[in-house]
């Protein structure tokens, strides 16, 4: 049996229960529940201690009453308009900022992540979320398209008006590796509520107090904007189970994922197999290569090596970004560079992990990475449950090109150099790679020519493309794409940060000849939201 | 074994071919090509009689090699400019346009559909081609965004600059239907094309004579401005053996297709199930509803009764977006639409269809739907070896609602009328529809509140909503929407008409802190090209 309580919201949310306590339930709708299956808690990775309070997996019941209120909340919720659905968000982005030092101190216990890079993930999910309500304002994304009639064309043209609506409600999956970001409120709900869908979002068992301390910031929100309740919900289950009854539930009408390989396609599959198919966003693995050019090595080789390991080691390696291939000819100058970075990963003290079954999946992929190639150096692993050590391995090029073993993901702090006997070996190994998050090249002003040779086969294969910088760290804007071809996501025509992202959730339709008085304000002559709309054609406001 | 011929492409097609004669081959590349399968004619569907020449199905060879050139005239044909490939989509146009009596001609013995039907379709297609060219020069189907660096922010931020980039080469499945408009040159080659993307069509066996034709019409026009020969081929085959071997190469990245819900589904399967699963714009099944509210059905019932069964008869019925589907609420209006619509079925004399095998799978549609409702009227049915003759037939709401079945798609002049007995029964009947490519509304100026009711319906089930028309007949421009939720396509997200189509072949790319030599055209900080841009968010040129 499931056990509910239903308050009114303020006094689940704010009062009745602080909004920096935790209750071991979620929201589902405008009530806090807990499900009737197993209890779970979540780990604290340094010392394997389970954290209070316990959360009950949910499973078919909570599955359907949440995707019952959002196919409800859709219609009302879509109806809103874009200064109430901006407003909605911004009041998302202030509960969050103001609930800082509590998500800081639960998201450490739970992931062992730095308190400093924690802080900026707070400050990196409220931003998105504003920039979410910026879009909406900035009245692009509406899609607006006018072919005025031509009564008088042979034949006569009608009238034809084009927008975008929202798909229907959102299922989204939160990741281990952004607890904040990544997770309840991450990008994934932020653009889906932007485009006016509802978000059932299913929390990650190994942060489920921040989930819920971020769940319940959404939900109090929903109630202060007099939203329907169905527009929030969150839900706490075993994963493929109630991840595949979520994704298969009929009224869910699109996905969005951040995780495994592994994970991710399950979720496609069953989206595919549905009677009537949606489309999913799974971003899935990537292992980012970072090409250094011989004129660069030939300049900064060591310095570029301990750059890099600084890089490879953030976050104990746990970046989708993270840059977990190198690949450059060989030569003086990456021997510089190896050097540099062996010493670097020699030296480096270990990790703590976001979770014991993290480490150990790292330390079987570290391991098998390593039993294919050869060891230049491993760290440190320390003394933590979910322990991970940095290591650094190398092939050569001849060996990587022809094993597509050597490119899956490891996720965690090891690389591997790939040395190439020359540069028709390392455009060979280049043309071999797997789609990618993110392609980085390190250059100097003398390299400008291979590169621009090197840039169409990493366009092929890659996301974003960047110049002497390092992967880790995907800015929030309007131009960034964070996406790319199979494996890196499920669906590479999109991006899953960034402004872009909202397009995800929405599909458009044509008006022919719709009588002025029941046209969308966005496609009235008058345009009184002042939208951005193609006109025949042209950009014009 | 496969019998090629390669001669230069001149002589295959301008010279030693007259452009209007047939060679029962098809262009691979800069080749006409056999393959050595069975040998396949069209057939002339008013006599039944095979029509020369003969063309033989091709198979893995022929897949293989146009998916090689294809994957190898990538990167050569994506490097062009943008005026570049509007003027090789204009010669394209300008050599159909030549060949338009050639075409009308063996279009008409192939297909049976009017010469003035045929006529216009020849324009429609040149204008498709050229509509894209136009979008192509208005420089927004690029999507280029620039968030230009801040190296005083904290944290300091990066140069990012994103565009679109072509997915590859496509595989094109021309539709029976449209001989022209929908096939070998088609919406989805004219898109794909533009986007930057070879294009690998497969012929539809009922005008492989028409295909030739405008194949190598495409086939000169890729000689006449020198670009890689990859950039278009045209296969023959046995359809779900080569259909799925062309969807499954890995080489091909995006599959758009015009047919029946059995092989698009079958089409979609295949590209899920690659290991790496690509995109499928199938444009698949629709009965396309017509509401007529209570004022105009007072106002001018029979009227509206005389111009549907206009509508549901052309071209045979064989429209996408013939309207299978009428629903009302009953009363002396609906009796006077009724009445005319019957009379009107009644005296219709039959058409031919476009194939024998087409007008048979009519005949047992049309015949399990009469079955589960009330035959109102039947039309003749004509003399032709593939003879079709309308049919109006009828159900009330609430068995409407309750019936699945009657929604499927007959592909002919059949047509349901749904007798709703209140709003309330043709609310909740709208509420059961499927989705569709189009939702046609017929009110007077007193129907206005409850259409404003009925659209937020509509727009959840359509991709669009025409008010007092007919939705036969789709408009090629901007704000044109073919498209609609599952299962009128596989894909709501876009549209197969219109110069929205462009996107379904491209996929955003960022750089980051590209050197500005580097940097593509349109990205450059002089934008040379003059295309329009989000600068921080907001368009600019």
């Amino acid at each position: 049996m499931t056990t509910t309580t239903r308050e009114s919201p303020t006094s689940d949310t704010r009062v009745g229960h602080p909004a920096g306590a935790l209750t071991g339930r979620t929201p589902i709708g405008a009530t806090l529940t807990g499900g009737d299956g197993p209890e779970v808690r979540s780990v604290d990775p340094r010392t394997g201690e389970p954290l209070e309070p316990a959360y009950r997996y949910g499973g078919a019941a909570e599955v359907a009453r949440a995707a019952a209120l959002a196919d409800e909340a859709f219609d009302a919720y879509r109806a809103t308009t874009v200064e109430q659905r901006a407003a909605f968000l911004e009041t998302i982005a202030s509960r969050i900022d103001e609930l800082r030092d509590a998500l800081v101190e639960r998201a450490h216990a739970e992931t062992a992540l730095p308190v400093p890079r924690l802080t900026g993930e707070v400050g990196r999910t409220s931003g998105q979320l504003r920039l979410f309500a910026a879009e909406l304002r900035l009245g692009v994304w509406q899609g607006a398209r006018i072919d005025p009639a031509r009564p008088d064309g042979t034949p006569p043209r009608a009238d034809i008006r084009q927008r975008r609506v929202p798909l229907g409600p959102v299922a989204v999956f939160g990741a281990s590796n952004f607890p904040l970001a990544f997770s309840v409120a991450g990008g994934d709900t932020a653009s889906a509520l932007a485009a006016g869908c509802p978000v059932v979002v299913k929390a990650h068992d190994a942060h489920l107090g921040t989930s819920e301390l971020v769940g319940r910031a959404v939900q109090a929100a929903v109630a202060e904007h007099g939203l329907p309740e169905g527009v929030f919900s969150l839900l706490v289950g075993e994963g493929p189970d109630l991840g595949v009854r979520l994704v298969t539930d009929p009224r869910i009408k699109a996905v969005g994922f951040t995780g495994s390989r592994g994970a991710g396609l399950a979720l496609a599959r069953a989206a595919a197999a549905r009677p009537v198919p949606i489309p999913v966003y799974a971003e899935m693995s990537s292992v980012n290569p970072v090409v250094l050019l011989p004129g660069a090595l030939a300049d900064r080789g060591a310095g570029l090596g301990t750059q890099f390991v600084a890089s490879l080691t953030l976050g104990a390696g746990q970046f989708c970004t993270n840059p977990g291939l190198v690949l450059a000819v060989d030569g003086p100058g990456l021997d510089a560079f190896v050097g540099a970075a062996s010493a670097a990963v020699a030296g480096d003290a270990g990790a703590t992990m976001l979770t014991p079954g993290i480490s150990r999946a790292y330390a079987t992929g570290r391991d098998a990475l390593a039993g294919r190639a050869t060891v230049l150096a491993r760290g440190a692993s320390g003394e933590s449950a979910a322990c991970g050590g940095a290591a650094l391995v190398s092939v050569d090029g001849a060996r990587f090109a022809a094993d597509p073993a050597l490119q899956e993901e490891v996720f965690g702090a090891t690389s591997l150099v790939v040395r190439c006997a020359d540069e028709a070996e390392l455009v060979a190994c280049l043309r071999a790679l797997d789609g990618q998050l993110t392609a980085t090249v390190h250059a100097s002003p003398a390299d400008h020519g291979l590169a621009g040779t090197l840039l169409p086969i990493l366009e092929r294969k890659a996301g974003r493309i960047l110049f002497d910088g390092w992967p880790t760290g995907v800015e929030v804007g309007h131009a960034m794409v964070h996406g790319g071809p199979f494996p890196a996501t499920s669906d590479s025509r999109t991006t899953s940060v960034g402004s872009l992202a909202i397009d995800r959730f929405l599909r458009p339709v044509a008006y022919q000849d719709l009588p002025a008085a029941l046209l969308p304000a966005e496609l009235r002559d008058d345009n009184p939201e002042g939208v951005w709309r193609r006109v025949d054609g042209t950009p014009t406001r």
